[in-house]
Parts: C-alpha cells; sequence; structure tokens
C-alpha cells in the first residue's frame, strides 16, 4: 500500500477553510485505492508571524522538503505589511523548492457563464515560469523617502532557467490535440530578455517539429484572451506576464474561485506545490463563502503529478458535473457543501 | 489668426492611412476658426530605416522639437528586428520629448459592442507612466546564444518621475464627477518600485483630499476589467503595466481601432504627440481597411491639449454619432469613407 505524505499550508483567510475541503475529496477520491495520504500540517502564514516574526524558516523548509507534494490554501493579511510573506514565504517556497513550471490551465467548463459574451471553446494552459524574471528579488532602492529616491527592480532571466521552462511547455503542447505553443513576451521593449525568450522558443521547437509556434506581445495577449480565447492551446510566458494573464485566464473561464494551479519542479529533486490561484480574501474568510473548487482542481493535478491519473480525471469529472448543475441549483451553497457534495461524488 | 505647426509622423502600415483621415478632420474641425494648421511630414519608419539605417536623429529631434504638437500614427514592421523601431523612434520620442504622461481613455460609446456580455458604463482614463519603469532601455546580457547567457532587464522608478505622473493623474482624477484613483501596481512582489509608487499616492493625496484612492495589483486589475470595468475612474500606473491595461481596456471598449492615446509633456518643455494605441497592421495596410477612429479620438486629444476644447468637443460627438450608427449601417465603409464621413459631421 502506497502512502503520500502531504504537507499542508492551509496559511490565511479562505486558505483553511478551501484546504479543508479539499482534502475532504482527496480522501474520498483516494478510498478503496490502496493510496493512503498522512497529512503535516505547517502553521505558516499571517498568524505565525505575528506570534513569532518568522515567515519560513530553514526548519520548516527543510521539513517540507521531506514530503512527497505540498497543499496550499494562501498567504496574505492586511495586517502584514505588503511583501512579507509574499516574498518571504510564498515565493520562497516557489524558488526553494525549484518550481519552475507554475502551472495554469484556463478551460471553460460546460454551464459556467464569465464575462464574454461568447466566449467559444476555452481550454488552454499556461505555462508560467517560476523562478526567474522580475520575481527574483533582485531590487532596491536609495534615498528612500526623499525626493530623490531611486527603486529599481532587476528581472533576470538566464538561458537555463528559460530553457528548462520552454521544453516543458513543448512537451505539453506535444501531448495535446492542437500541439500549439504561445510564446508570450514584450521582445519589442525588453529586448533582452524578450530575445533570449523568442531565440529559446525557436530553439526548442526543432526538437518538437510538431508543435506549431507563434508569439504575441503581452499586450496584444490581453486582447485575445477576451476576444478570442480558442486560439490558446499552450502558452509559455515569463513569470510576471505569467501572473497577469492567469488572472485575467481565471476571470473569463467563470473566476478565480475556479482557478487551479501547480508550482512544479518536474525533475522531482524537491516536492511540488498545488494551490488555487486566488488570495486569503481576507474580506469573505470565515463566513463559508469560498469556493473550493479551486482548490478541489488542485488537488487534480497534484493526483496528476503523483501518477494517480484515474483518480485526477475522476476528481475533474466531478467538478465538471457539479459545475453544470450549478445553473439550475436554489441556492448558492458553503464552502464545506461544496466539499461534501464534490467529495460525495468521487467516492468509489 | 493662430497657426498650429504639426509634425507628423505617419509611419508604417496601416499608419498612413489613418493619418491621412486624422488630418481631414483636424482640417474640417479647424476651417472657419480662425485657426490654421501647417503639417510637416516626417519620413521615420521602417522604409527610411531600411534606406538609411537611421531611425531617428539629432537633426529629426531638433526639427520635431519646434513643432506645437506630434500626430504619429503607427511604427513597427516586420523586415525589421524587433525592437529597432520600437526603441529607437518610437520610445525615443516618447523619453527624449519627456512624455510622461501616457493617457489613454477607455470609453464605451454607445452603440459599440464588445466582447463582454454585460459591461456596463465603461469610462475611465489610464494614465500610464511613460518615460520610466522597465520601458528605460536598462538591460543587457551576457554569453548571448550560449547556455550560461543571463539577459536582465532594470525597471528604473524614481520619486520625481513617479510624483509628477502621479499628481497629473490626482488632477485628473479631481477634475472629473467621480473623483477617484486607483493606483495599479504589484507591491506585494515588486516591493521596491511598488512602494515608492504606494507612497507617493499616499502623499500627494493629501493635495487632492476630495478623491478617493484604492490600489489594485495588477493582476486583479485585469480581472476587474473584464467583471467590473464601471468600478475605474482614472487609473495610475507603471509604464509597463499601462502598456498591458491599456490593450486590454481597448479590447473591452470595442478594439484598438477605436482606441486613442496622448503622450503629454503637461510642462510644454516639448511638443507632445497624439497616436493611436494600435500598431501598423501589415496585414490589412494599403487595403483600406484600417479603421481611422483611433486616430481621429487621438486628434480630439491633440486639440485638448492646444485649448481648443469645443473643437476637440465636437470631434467627439462625431464619432459618437458615427459609431451610435454603425450598427445600423448596410456595409463596412473604407478608412477613406469613415474619415470623410467624419469631417463633413464635424464641419461647421
Ligand atoms: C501573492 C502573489 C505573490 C502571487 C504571485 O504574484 O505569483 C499570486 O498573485 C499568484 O499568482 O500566485
Ligand atoms: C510598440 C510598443 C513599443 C508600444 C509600447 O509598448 O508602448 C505600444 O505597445 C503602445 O502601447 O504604444
Amino acid at each position: 500500500a502506497r502512502d503520500i505524505n502531504l504537507a499542508v499550508v492551509a496559511g490565511d483567510g479562505i486558505g483553511t477553510e478551501v484546504v479543508e475541503q479539499g482534502l475532504l475529496v482527496l480522501d474520498s477520491v483516494l478510498s478503496g485505492s490502496g493510496v493512503g495520504v498522512t497529512t503535516t500540517d505547517f502553521d505558516l502564514g499571517a498568524r505565525r508571524w505575528h506570534a513569532t516574526g518568522e515567515t519560513l524558516t530553514d526548519t520548516d523548509l527543510e521539513a517540507i522538503r521531506t514530503h512527497d507534494a505540498i497543499l496550499l490554501g494562501a498567504i496574505g493579511d492586511p495586517s502584514v505589511p505588503s511583501g512579507v510573506l509574499e516574498r518571504g514565504l510564498l515565493l520562497k517556497l516557489r524558488f526553494a523548492l525549484d518550481h519552475y513550471v507554475n502551472l495554469r490551465p484556463g478551460k471553460l467548463f460546460p454551464g459556467v457563464t464569465g464575462p464574454l459574451a461568447n466566449p467559444g471553446e476555452v481550454d488552454f494552459v499556461v505555462v508560467r515560469e517560476g523562478t526567474e524574471g522580475p520575481y527574483v528579488g533582485n531590487g532596491g532602492a536609495i534615498r528612500v523617502g526623499t525626493p530623490h529616491e531611486v527603486a529599481n527592480e532587476v528581472s533576470v532571466n538566464t538561458a537555463f532557467g528559460v530553457e528548462r521552462v520552454v521544453r516543458d511547455a513543448f512537451a505539453r503542447a506535444a501531448a495535446r490535440p492542437r500541439k500549439k505553443l504561445t510564446l508570450v513576451h514584450k521582445h519589442n521593449v525588453l529586448v533582452h530578455a524578450g530575445h533570449l525568450w523568442r531565440r529559446t522558443v525557436e530553439a526548442v521547437n526543432a526538437e518538437f517539429p510538431d508543435v506549431t509556434v507563434d508569439y504575441l506581445h503581452v499586450d496584444a495577449a490581453t486582447i485575445f484572451l477576451v476576444t478570442n480565447p480558442s486560439r490558446f492551446d499552450v502558452i509559455v510566458t515569463d513569470n510576471l506576464f505569467g501572473d497577469i494573464l492567469t488572472d485575467l485566464a481565471a476571470a473569463i473561464t467563470g473566476g478565480i474561485g475556479l482557478a487551479a494551479s501547480a508550482n512544479i519542479n518536474p525533475d522531482r529533486t524537491a516536492p511540488s506545490m498545488f494551490e488555487p490561484v486566488h488570495g486569503s480574501a481576507p474580506d469573505i474568510a470565515g463566513q463559508g463563502k469560498a469556493d473550493p473548487t479551486a482548490t478541489v482542481l488542485s488537488v487534480a493535478l497534484l493526483l496528476d503529478h503523483l501518477g494517480l491519473h484515474s483518480q485526477a480525471r475522476t476528481v475533474e469529472d466531478a467538478v465538471a458535473a457539479d459545475l453544470a448543475e450549478r445553473g439550475s441549483a436554489e441556492r448558492v451553497r458553503s464552502t464545506a457543501e461544496v466539499g461534501k457534495d464534490l467529495a460525495a461524488r468521487v467516492a468509489g
């Protein structure tokens, strides 16, 4: 009997609520499969920071490393200065555990209505680079608070880092029916980083000759996401552009309540991390209003990563069925009710 | 009698087609007003670069400086390496002429249908910083083309540069009925630049106490642009975020065929520049298919900048009337036909 050793970082706000339901569904889909789940809770986030001043210690990190995967809810609270938990905890996990593939599906499930009048079929994935770009924390400021302040932010891009994520994106595109990869960047302005990305995509394309490649500037990509999202199959892009595009992608596919993500270390030198795209939403925390679906879909990505593909499909199908029925539902269910319904659907 | 001394940079692709119509409407709205227009054509863009290798010489720049304003069509062609004309011509003009306010209205005119099912009333302006941020050209790469390449891009932000554009944005917000300013940045990741922007907005708010301020991360801003664009009044943001948000804003308000922009030097130490947001669109160039409306609306911004407010309103009203009738039109008009119709509408 196999056992999944899962690190759980429920985090702040609605994080704890949605993770509880994600775990419920995970347990349910695995019951009777011979695969067990052992969870270890990590007390990380705003509460811990207020209590101890710590964000993520070396001890925490080493303990997390021993797990097969991480399920994360949400990090962040208005009571903590902006950037402290983002840089010190969430991004630190992504960087330290080398999550260079930040995978974010953009799929419009049948029955879901988004803001677009005529979305068409929407089913793409964004492969967002996760360990470089403007996210490296290579910034600084001088004369802070004076009229002579200068604040810089450096985007760092390496051939090593770009190539590995581009290759991953090509492999994903090659495995999909349409076999199409769109590079999104801004190489007419960010010429050095942009040309590295462009040359890399051209070079790696030789290894995947059946994948069709095109290119969009990031500004143009936002246009197509609202006027013709069906044109996208796999998008590969840098850390910041990926952040922006995946929130927009979530919006057009029914909102961040449904948007899943996986922070993947494809080399498996450290555990990968699965988290909803949404934040801690302090405005609705503790009220049972959060939609756990994004977390449940992240659990499906986790199952896929661990090779449990049939269980992953079961979870996705359950979400699809649940979403298809929402339109005719009499009332909006609570976080726990949605979790319970999904857990029931996936039960073997 | 007053004379407007206008530098015209028609540029590449559809640039020449739309500028011709913009000038036609400008002449028409000024006829009988006692204000004349004298134009000087500047041969800049792909053709010139292919012929001479020049993008924008010091002589060109000094000649342009002597004008009251610049009307620009579009710059760029696939035959020129990416970045050459953008950095060497378009951005060089914006930077050299200190166009620190890049003003881009996002208005959904009655009768125009965009991609959103229920857009509501959309009428905001984006004040995009135009002379700093990731656009400064402060990037570089080592070991280019090798597996050890490192390509960096530096976003440079100064108190001087941020404060002046933030103050301009506050003044615009104060002059509008809703008096609301939204700062868009990503201060939880780009902490140095982001906190400079945030502190500056807080400080300048003291000078405009009747303006309500809020903040959105750039990723969240893209969500609201498609789910609730009515929430925006004035947006102030950095150069790159402004680039991205204004293409999205154009998309939700009927497309880049309608999106106007002004590159303003509010201190009037150099001529301001008015240009449609769209590019040179080589795929439809020379076919009379381009919509000159974005250029005509840019002409309205030009008239406003030169203090010719009643003429600016006349142009805007003509566009509004033209757009209101498009839905019932029997056929799509050519570039020249739209220009002719608008010129007729504004004729005194
Ligand atoms: C919270 C923040 C640091 C994070 C990011 O920018 O990556 C979030 O927006 C996301 O997309 O996961
Ligand atoms: C052509 C390009 C350099 C330019 C920009 O990025 O500013 C364009 O996209 C724009 O928005 O005017």
